[in-house]
């Protein structure tokens, strides 16, 4: 029994130094961690001398001194050493982040190309390309890449196949697979859905402890990643969060999922051009989205019409998964957090008239603090939160 | 740390032997015991003499001869002892259940009366008076009741306030206050939603071990109880499961909650007792589900057309379930399991076409197996189940 559980005391000692480190704005210094901790001098020096030669924690420039004595070396998370990718497909662009154990954004690759038409080989192929150009520049300021994460606008197994992304027009695409094939290289890897990660990003981006929130993701699809007391829900079989395809309207428009009315059909960025009276084609345009903001901004009737039908659509979607899992916040992200400023009060609107609980446990609707990039952020940051909550993992991995 | 390790190791020595004899279809020996949990004889025998001196386990009549040797004494859960009480307030009934150790329903009483228009105060005066006698029967057959859960058709707060029940006409009702001034002396005790509570009698009925489904429940009020891996959601505030509020049609008829197009205006059992023609007041027909299903079963036009509309629209509330916390079930509990028969065609039909994972991750579509009065089966099975779970606390309150 005895090394069991120094090991377990190991590794809780060194999560529980990690994360303190992690929850404080500046350097800490060995004394501090101590007080923090209630761990005696000599584990702290210990646990800090293993963190350090891990690449975790570097030492800093010396604290200001606090009274007398000399100054005490300050310790933080190392902005060196491991690092997290995070990729996307998404159907008009490919993208690639490396965050820092901070959880900075370091490396920043975006490629702007309608997806659709192309085989799902040629676009892996293109995004291995992007996944190698992140790492090199990551290497080159001294990041390693500890883990990777891919998010696709579809519909994920529990093997990582991705089952089916509608607006892609994929099936059962085995995206590791196919990025090994392309010689990427990328080791440790994981496939997500994008509007999952983009409610982690969201999640890590907040200070509350455990919020409940349902992230709705506007893209060309329009998924959700529902977060409830600070836990992302998965659902039975990964496939959670779809609010693209909750009815609106039984008989509305027909969807590319094959039914009819959901709420896709009335709130996808096409559906917006479109009403708006700007091009269909996203390639068309620079930034459609800003064009859309801007004729908004500018009171073009249509365009306003087309913004509060897609805010009403939203607000009946969202006030049926408060209904149901009775998240008290509604998210707008994506390409809905551009335009929050003409979807917002729709969305309250609906919420207000059709959550059962309204009167007395109301629903706050915001834009998205997280930008555009939040699914390749959600993406690396989970690999870099993996390390920090499991260091010892990480630690036995390097020789 | 001595003490606290043989007080947790007591704890969950206590837990483990009862829950194997709770898990075995008959009586089990001290041998089997040992060898099932991997305990020394000495241990089982101590922990047994606790687990029977508190009332909890009770010896049975010998086991069939097994080859040589005297027969060995079998163990059972207590079949006298502690029970749960389970109460419901509902629409047009009272009911109250006692369930045994075993999850045995030992007491079942009944009281059919319109509560409506009349105030929480009388309704639960009443619901004290049925308590009274269900724990009075069950005290005759040697029964203690150990802690009471009262189901309500409405939304519950953390605070145990009946914040709303719109079909009963309540708003923020203190349902244990008034269950204590009307002298019920019930001490422990938990309110709860009741489809949430009929949802927990249909997870503890089956033999799966972690499943996901819906529950939907219908009475003169539509609710739901969400179960994910085999734990029920109760969303952030506890709220969730409001099925019957989810829009069918953004215009649809008017709700008692305020909105219009709820799934409860196509599928409450008035509305279905006014399209098959049947009296609308439940207090006209002695039995108004029979009533319906004989005339389904008879072939009547107009009965017929509308269950298969509640079906449609159930089907596509249960399709935005799945799209958004993807259970693999749908449950059709309360009058619509009876009704099942005439319902469930049209409510798979709908998730076809409306779940987007519908093509390799079917829904199952069933009728509940727990009768009509799971919510009092549920609450007062989860009373038992805290029993089973944690037997040490238990044993601590015992004299």
């Amino acid at each position: 029994m005895p090394p069991v559980n120094q090991r377990v005391l190991r590794e809780h000692h060194l999560a529980l130094v990690l994360r303190h480190v992690a929850s404080q704005p500046g350097p800490v210094s060995r004394a501090d961690l101590g007080a923090a901790t209630g761990l005696t001098r000599a584990t702290v020096s210990g646990i800090v001398d293993e963190l350090t030669a891990g690449g975790l924690l570097s030492e800093v420039d010396p604290l200001p001194r606090n009274g007398a004595g000399r100054p005490a070396t300050g310790l933080a998370l190392a902005t060196t050493g491991p690092a997290g990718l995070g990729l996307e497909v998404n159907v008009d662009y490919l993208a690639a982040a490396v965050l820092d154990l901070t959880g900075a954004t370091r490396v920043l690759c975006t490629r702007h190309r309608d997806q659709r038409g192309r085989s799902p080989r040629r676009v892996l192929a293109d995004l291995a390309k992007l996944a190698a150009q992140a790492a090199q520049q990551a290497a080159d300021e001294g990041l390693t890449v500890a883990g990777t994460v891919v998010g696709v606008p579809g519909l994920v197994g529990g093997d990582g196949l991705v089952r089916s992304a509608p607006n892609l027009g994929w099936r059962d695409v085995d995206v590791a697979g196919a990025l090994d094939a392309a010689g990427a290289g990328l080791g440790d890897l994981r496939v997500e859905n994008e509007a999952n990660l983009a409610a982690l990003a969201e999640l890590h981006a907040g200070t509350e402890a455990a919020p409940s929130f349902v992230y709705i993701s506007g893209e060309i699809g329009v998924g959700a990643g529902i977060v409830l007391d600070g836990r992302l829900l998965r659902g039975a079989r990964g496939y959670g969060g779809e609010i693209g395809h909750v009815t609106i309207r039984p008989d509305g428009p027909s969807c590319r999922c094959g039914s009819r009315g959901c709420l896709e059909t009335y709130t996808n960025l096409e559906v917006l051009l479109r009403d708006a009276g700007l091009p269909l084609s996203t390639e068309d345009v620079d930034d459609p989205v800003a064009r859309l903001a801007a004729q908004a901004q500018a009171g073009h009737a249509s365009t306003l019409a087309a913004l509060a039908q897609a805010g009403t659509a939203l607000g009946i979607a969202a006030a049926d998964v408060v209904n149901l899992v009775d998240v008290d916040t509604v998210v707008l992200g994506g390409v809905y957090a551009r335009l929050a400023p003409w979807l917002a009060a729709a969305v309250s609107q609906e919420l207000h008239a059709r959550t059962v609980t309204s009167a007395w446990a109301p629903v706050t609707v915001r834009a998205a603090v997280v930008g555009t990039h939040a699914a390749i952020v959600g993406g690396a940051g989970s690999v870099v939160r993996q390390i920090l909550e499991a260091p010892a993992t990480w630690l036995a991995r390097t020789p």
